[in-house]
């Protein structure tokens, strides 16, 4: 059975998160549909990681043993024909057939973006999180570069994971500022992540930039080990999965 | 009695367009909503436009006589909290009691984004119309350049208008390429504009990069005075109304 990768695009407003759940429309059920109309058969697709409801993606993976071959080039059209209007398969790969884009990603890419001014801004309100206020985007820098390396991140991690252990790598935490938007786009790149992982260390570098907690503080609050220390959770609307990595030989990242 | 102007930022998705109109929701009528429960009194606001259900604006602006005075750095705030997620005020300025946000204005610069990909963007389909296939984006730029000045645009123009004159004067047309996003720019800026004007003017430049019009016969068609001749009317999600323009004495420009 021919496999494939599918990079799909969603803005996640309106669905209840990548996975299937009984209380609302989820993305991966949008996907399975539209494949299993496309291949006249139940289809199945294992997604490289659950984003929670609210939560978009510009590059989420998921993977699918298909019944025949449909060109590469020819599928996310056919796919997109098939979905509804808030998600997308922007690239489809033809991949050997023990594939499985969980398991065989080797990292992430999120962006959680923040828009900063005086007052709100309705064409960005679904796709950025407003804070107003003043704002310390150096010190947020200074800080975000703390977070890469090995760490034990369970000051960073909501209840409820079932993970055996809380220690992850980042490559890099860094934090951009558009002089122009407003917008203020915090870039978290890792290997693996921990149950609201990115939108704690978001608000972790907001408190920061709003002066709660100093940038050099940064350090103690990960040793503590005490969710209590880092900032709070940032809403969803944020949080943007940019793009999941693999091996180069797998042609899925472009 | 005091004089103010707003200047509104909306997501036009929602709306039935500027103007207070029977079928549904219209950002004059939100406006007016939330002034009217500031004030405690019926406030009527007047709009330097109308726009199109589905058009969006970062910069519409409004004048209204108000019964007492609030500071002009504290009404944003005061009115935005009495506004739907999709609209706000992001200016206020004191003005002279006879200032007419229609009738005042010098001009209006409007954005027409198109999203131009091999397949579909979620993430954008709000505020772009996609377009695949090929396109010369250099021929519709030098297509662009033609409209400049002063033209009768009976060609660019809907049934329905009820102008005196279908003489309009342009300051320029440009059009703007982002590599990276695929998103193309459309930038009209002129003193005033007939109906479905800019979709139509925007229409006429996509035919321009589709190859369906030479960019060096938009003279001709814009001669024809023949609506048959020029582009379609594209759809109202790519249109923002990004700034309307007064003296600078009144200091409602940044």
């Amino acid at each position: 059975m021919p496999s494939i990768a599918l990079v799909i695009e969603f803005d996640g407003t309106d669905f209840v998160g990548w996975q299937i759940q009984d209380n609302g429309r989820s993305v991966q059920e949008a996907v399975q549909t539209a494949l299993s109309e496309l291949y006249k058969e139940d289809i199945k697709v294992t997604g490289s990681s659950r984003t929670d409801a609210g939560v978009h993606a510009r590059g989420m993976v998921c993977s699918a043993k298909v019944p025949f071959n449909i060109p590469a080039d020819k599928l996310p059209l056919a796919c997109n024909a098939l979905l509804p209007p808030d998600v997308a398969v922007v690239r489809a790969i033809d991949v050997s057939e023990g594939f499985n884009a969980r398991f065989d990603s080797l990292g992430k890419r999120y962006v959680y973006r923040i828009v900063h001014d005086r007052v709100r801004h309705p064409l960005l309100r679904r796709y950025a999180h407003f804070v107003t206020g003043r704002l310390d985007v150096e010190a947020m820098n200074e800080a975000a570069a703390c977070f890469a390396g090995e760490h034990d991140f369970t000051a960073f991690c909501a209840a409820g994971g079932s993970q055996n252990t809380t220690v992850r790598r980042l490559r890099s935490v860094e934090v951009r500022a558009d002089e122009q938007t407003g917008v203020i786009e915090i870039e978290v790149t890792g290997e693996a992540f921990l149950y609201n992982m990115v939108r704690i260390i978001a608000g972790t570098l907001l408190y920061v930039g709003q002066g709660k907690i100093a940038a050099g503080d940064i350090p103690a609050v990960i040793e503590s080990r005490d969710r209590e220390k880092a900032g709070k959770t940032l809403p969803p609307e944020g949080l943007t999965l940019e793009e999941v990595f693999y091996a180069p030989d797998l042609h899925i990242n472009p």
